[in-house]
């Protein structure tokens, strides 16, 4: 790995999505033919405790616990901001500013508004960038993607996408602090919605064009919850449980749920695609599984396909190893890592970039907008 | 079979329920002990020669082609009504008037205004009435009631249901006429939502009470169509889809959807219940087997079972065969005759009842007004 | 159904088979167009409540105590014998000398022995004969037979069956007498093995040819059971289980086994044929679904396709509902009589005739030969 | 990780083996809290080109042509060896007498006799040694064993195992050299036998215990094929099919089964325990899963449940991500060397060792005798 041109990783955020980052940079080279090697070359946070342990673990060469430090070092070629959405557009802005590729966990932020600031501090600065929506890069889902752009399923009628959670429902859970960020409204922007239904549109987008307006009904179950930081019982701000109805600028038809109440589901991202020609369903929980109907097939015997995308024509398949042995989650952020390399060589960039994924946030913002008026919403 | 008192039968209707009911009183008396023994004393269509040939097959005892004359015999207890939507009204009312038991084909009718009218006639008659909404009596559809009631899922958080078809895409299918009247909208009244939607909306006001509000969207994808009859190309006015948002009164959420454009699936009704401690979801597809989840099972051992609901202790199936050894769609008819006649001797009649099947149709109506409107509509 | 020819019927045996055959009997006339209509002429059982009782719920027309005297009978066109293996063939034998049409449940006899004798009155008398090895014709087995006689898998390299049970593993279960006599080995001559083995060699041997030889074992793991008839504790002589390897003809590799100690399972018949070109696999317990694999299928998309075989275009199924609507257990009887009708009509008697259906006795004598010597045993 | 006490690795073998290997050293220490860290020290192969592509690919430190040479230096503590099995042996021995801890893949040799001079010569040297059958570390295999132990199955009646492939089926596919030493006898010892069926085993030994006795049969459906080396067309001496009966010395009867001739299927390697009690279910296809069925739960609810093996409180899982997100084929070797190194630790040796996987190649040897001979083979 030596020879290569190296790609100077300075990651932010010890959490949950600092390890998915971690892992994939350190493994991408062993399975990808990339002209540049990602080196972990520091890891930032404020408490220098975790941030020095992450490095242990993960063989970075530093530490930092400033970011603005981290930003200013001249041997970091890329900022990884793998923090809580609160914190996106500030980071990601300095960082353009000081010329640096960004990688930013999705959502790109709390909201467009703030969305829109980081895509013009990005583009001002000309500096790759991509948001993390590793959903696109599970390589049955790739394959979902390919089979659409081919003109297989003919015109499209009918999408429909879930994200089901269980892990709230005990009314005993607190909110806001450390691994629970994600139901404190100020950190996190909103609940639900930013969180799955976020991953549920980017693939919708990708897959299928723009959503033209949308009406979403949204509610939280538990009312008030004890706040971590403050030990104080408060006002649950975000939003439990959110579905909403979608028309695409082709014309076809849309559900969308998301929630974390739905008992005995853990991640149950699903969406499913109908055409007039054939038809496309995805699970995450079988995330090595593309189903597929085509109605071309002779009529007694068309069925719906379970493909076991291990094959080595299947997207991404081939670097890994052989027909039946799947991969899991982890390996889409390998994917993501070796497209954003393969992006900077080739200069088509891997997507969504932040004005790709800005578009999600419009429609997270117009689905948030319609529960809270009633009324249909254009995005 | 001989010495128990009989249930003269008129069935009006020869088309593909005529079918399903015929069946169901032929075999009733088979696998249940019943007091009373159904008897298929006349068929009724206005094609005579149809009705011949429905006769034979069947063992109807005579024929008629006027559904006047028919009510008017006095041989007749039950008069069965398996007629286009557009004539259920008319023939119900003038069967309450004349005394009659009244089973009649879902929806109601084309929409609640007339269904009103027909509750008020076998009201005020005081004859025993039901409307066949038959999957409630697929077992492991009543299975599910019965968990639901004994508490065992706690509090309701969501419901999500919908009803997939694919057999309207072709351009060249004519609408109206015989098989095809159901595309005609002045003979259904709607498309998919008083033909599929209804099902689910009567499934879903047995299991989890009533709704609140919808806010709903319909689309009509192949705009014009030959029509059988008039061989002209006309406009088409039904709903081929139609996609929901509903608040239950019990405060759940609930995405409802149906269309016939879902490539892949022939009547994919599906439903799903996730409430505090449990879940349940089902599948016509197979419609055996009922999901289960029990947040209560020990922590390394959940999962969703798969019960297949083929034992002597599931509801209705000691009657038929042994475990393991499945029954099928027709079924659901029996049981329905064997309910709505166990309802006559016990005194507490089998449901949906006229006045309960209205609800069902209030909340279509609703729907179609959001639909036209845009607004969320109160039921 | 008055004009047609009659097919008189007097069947022996009220027990759980006596239900399923009546009621073929009772509904193939609505559903088939055949030449000939059964009628429900004389029921038969030593027991002469349990006789009448079942004649009145079935309409049976009358009732006999002594099979001789039904056999007698001249108003009987067909012999229906539904009783424990140890006596198909004395009653067998005498319905042929009396010249009756005989359909006789499976196995033909408790051995090969006696399959014989019947093979032999049968053919002397020139009468119509037939096996009820009823899940040949349940529509997806039907038509994987059909997929492999037109050659669409290629040459054959395997078949793997099995049918596992779990109801007799309480040791307080009783072994003999009315619905126990398949514990018992002087009424039933064996006891997984022409039981539920017998099926999957019937199928098999329909399917994939002729087997050559057997490698087989066999356990009773319940040593001694009480006998419902005696009241003493005796020594179990049937086999519980059984497992046995075998090459077909073709050059092909199996495995059958069966077991009612399977825990969870409670009708699991299933089988599975791999050929050059593709693979089919069915399940009785989702006996509606075919799983077929074709890998002529273009290469990233070859997946298994679950096929719901409910179309017009599928075995037996245009004589049904609509797509998506699924039948059960009972129907394979009813496509049974269907068949066998036809065949009277045709000429070309339908299978598995009694010669037929001695094969498959002498493959189950060949495995427990096996089993006993621990030796490879020609068929 | 530069503070802890390192494991320095020479790795023999550039296929498809030594990548898994390599991929588990690299990873296992940002996963797992251990006392030694796996560092990549040297590998080893005869063609210098794909030792240094392959060290370059993976970070190794240095390259070998000579495993001779590799045994004898100072600084590497363990011979990973992930050669062909005519190789393993000669290498293992060698690396025993240098006082190497030694990983081997599977299976442990050619033939137990092989085997047997290997289980001396780590024993003579008392050096740490595994035999890699990686699929025990599957979580859900895992978890199956824990259950077991358990005695929540209670007595055991039923083991089933099967792997089946379906690559080989063309008649074009040359035998022997690189990537299709699996084809030559000479090097591999058998085919499917040795290969995958001693997976099917090595579980089953381990989840069930000892194989008391077996019948076996074997076919070759390709008779000749051109070598890879040679040109030639020669015969094929390896088992392409193979399926044996099998007694446990619990009581058990079992089948396994092993072909790459069953078209549709990659690396369907399945098995299946019945219990008194509880019946358990598991696929490599979806690895992720554990089927189980539990008979204490009350009666009509209960069914087969599949477990989504991905939470914290599963074997390993606490390691990876969160619940719901899969992990895949390759976490099997990490977890392997996980318990490899806390077997150093503990003292308690992770299994198989050289002794435990020679038990497994001893049913291969009895499994060909037997398929050789025809009759019952004694382990």
């Amino acid at each position: 790995m030596s020879s290569k041109k190296t790609l100077n990783v300075g990651l932010i955020g010890c959490g949950f999505m600092g390890r998915t980052h971690s892992n994939a940079y350190r493994k991408v080279g062993n399975f990808f033919s990339l002209d540049r090697q990602p080196v972990l070359k520091a890891i930032c946070d404020f408490n220098a405790d975790k941030a020095a342990a992450f490095a242990q673990q993960w063989g970075y060469e530093s530490v930092e616990t400033d970011w603005k430090k981290l930003i200013a070092r001249k041997d970091i070629d890329l900022i990884d901001i793998c923090l809580p959405n609160n914190l996106h557009m500030e980071v990601a802005v300095a960082a353009a500013k000081a010329g640096k590729m960004i990688i930013c966990e999705k959502p790109i932020a709390r909201d467009a508004k703030e969305g829109l600031k980081m895509v013009k501090a990005v583009e001002k600065a000309g500096v790759p960038n991509l948001v993390s929506y590793n959903y696109r890069r599970i390589p049955a889902v790739t394959m979902a993607k390919q089979l659409i752009d081919s003109g297989r399923l003919g015109r499209i009628f009918h999408y429909r996408a879930k994200f089901l959670q269980d892990w709230t429902i005990s009314k005993d859970l607190p909110q806001g602090g450390d691994a629970l960020w994600r139901l404190d409204v100020k950190v996190a922007g909103s609940g639900v919605t930013g969180d799955l239904l976020a991953h549920c549109i980017d693939t919708a987008l990708w897959l299928n064009g723009g959503i033209d307006s949308v009406s979403a009904m949204t509610e939280t179950f538990i009312k008030e919850r004890k706040h971590q930081l403050t030990g104080k019982v408060q006002k649950v701000g975000i939003d439990d449980a959110c579905a909403f109805l979608a028309r695409f600028k082709n014309g076809s038809l849309a559900t969308f749920e998301s929630t974390r109440y739905a008992r005995g589901h853990k991640a149950l991202y699903t969406f499913e695609i109908n055409g007039e020609h054939a038809s496309i369903a995805w699970d995450l929980h079988d995330l090595h599984r593309l189903q597929f109907f085509d109605h071309r097939d002779e009529g007694p015997l068309r069925g719906w396909r379970s493909i076991h995308i291990t094959d080595g024509d299947h997207p991404y398949m081939k670097n890994w190893w052989v027909p039946g042995l799947a991969i899991g989650y982890e390996h889409s952020f390998v994917h993501q890592v070796a497209d954003f390399i393969q992006g900077l060589t080739s200069g088509q960039p891997a997507g969504p970039t932040f004005r790709e994924a800005l578009e999600t946030s419009k429609v997270c913002d117009a689905v948030l907008a319609s529960a809270s008026s009633g009324a249909w919403v254009k995005v």
